[in-house]
């Protein structure tokens, strides 16, 4: 048994997360930071890589939510690079940080969960998830980690608010990332709806075939 | 003075315009190939970049068309790579090869315009294909190319359709590749329409401060 899935994320409508720098840029219009809020505070964990940790650091919290009501932040993390400081650690919301079982590391607010050898073990993950009782899992980014999702077949809901604009770069993060699937491999989806926010657009799809939790 | 132009193409949700392997994948409905046909006979010339005719090897024309009504077949090629029997190139409709002033290449069928040194001048270019009488140009690929007229300032109107379908990959192409922009020179467009087409949706933009031809 897994949580129910949804990936959320925001692209140019050159399929860009981030610009070439790699650094944050504001791609949403007001209404779908509205929505996404929404969407977090409906959820029981949010889930995000440690590259974007690293590039963004995160709080991951909900405004005016309490530590008790905010959902758990979670940090995949195979090699442990997440350092000390970082505000997905910080007093807000408790934190599960999951690394590979060939990491040792340890954080001064983190729980920590070991699944898998080099890599964390997704699949693995999803269950201990489950087993705490994550139920609605919202993934955030980044491109790579969004990808080891689409992947694994673990992604119910795909949803992705375009931007209004171009930011173009060969190594721009795009909203998956990762080695690329094969033709006989790549995830189809239906399109659920499709809603203007602001100068922008939101698309919501179901994954055609995940093998459902 | 320069053409209208239009870039029109297809990407996956996720951004892509080609799986990693680069080969053209079907990412369009039937619904919007005949869109983009008509989009093709309403044009004066179709333009994609020498990376498209390598990895496509495209026709460029419009079935049913006869030479003289075919659009101009229009090749952006710096350093003159494109095969003496590259199908754009083929008796069914006239090309025009556009290279730099440093490329000495010609072919058996095509006209050839030099613009530009190292690389081709596309503003020059265009005012060129304006001088011959082209109004409306239609820039079909790939992301290195549609990146150029971007960042150019040279697109009035962006159509993209998005396929349901996520294939990932770092290294895929997508609509607009080349070194990307910085955080101060991104193109701001505006959504003109939004538009489902079999299990895909078009979104049309128009670019906001492109220089007006």
């Amino acid at each position: 048994m897994r949580p129910e899935v949804t990936v959320n994320c925001a692209m140019t409508a050159d399929g860009k997360i981030a610009g070439r720098s790699r650094k944050q840029m504001r791609i949403s219009s007001r209404e779908d930071m509205e929505r996404v809020k929404r969407l977090r505070s409906t959820s029981d964990a949010i889930l995000v890589g440690v590259g974007t940790v690293l590039a963004d650091d995160p709080h991951l919290t909900i405004k005016g939510l309490t530590f008790e009501e905010n959902p758990l932040r979670v940090v995949l993390d195979s090699s442990g690079h997440t350092p000390d400081d970082a505000r997905v650690l910080d007093e807000r919301a408790a934190t599960l940080m999951v690394t590979s079982e060939d990491c040792q590391r340890t954080w001064p607010r983190g729980e920590v969960f070991r699944a898998g050898r080099g890599r964390v073990d997704l699949v693995r993950a999803l269950e201990y998830l489950y087993e705490r009782g994550i139920r609605k899992l919202m993934v955030e980014g980044g491109g790579e980690t969004i990808f080891s999702f689409f992947r694994e077949g673990l992604v119910d809901r795909y949803c992705v608010y375009v931007g209004s604009m171009v930011v173009g770069g060969r190594g721009s993060p795009t909203p998956a990332d990762g080695e690329g699937l094969p033709q006989d491999r790549i995830v189809r989806l239906r399109l659920a709806s499709a809603d203007r926010m602001g100068d922008g657009i939101l698309l919501s799809y179901e994954v055609e075939d995940a093998e459902r939790p």
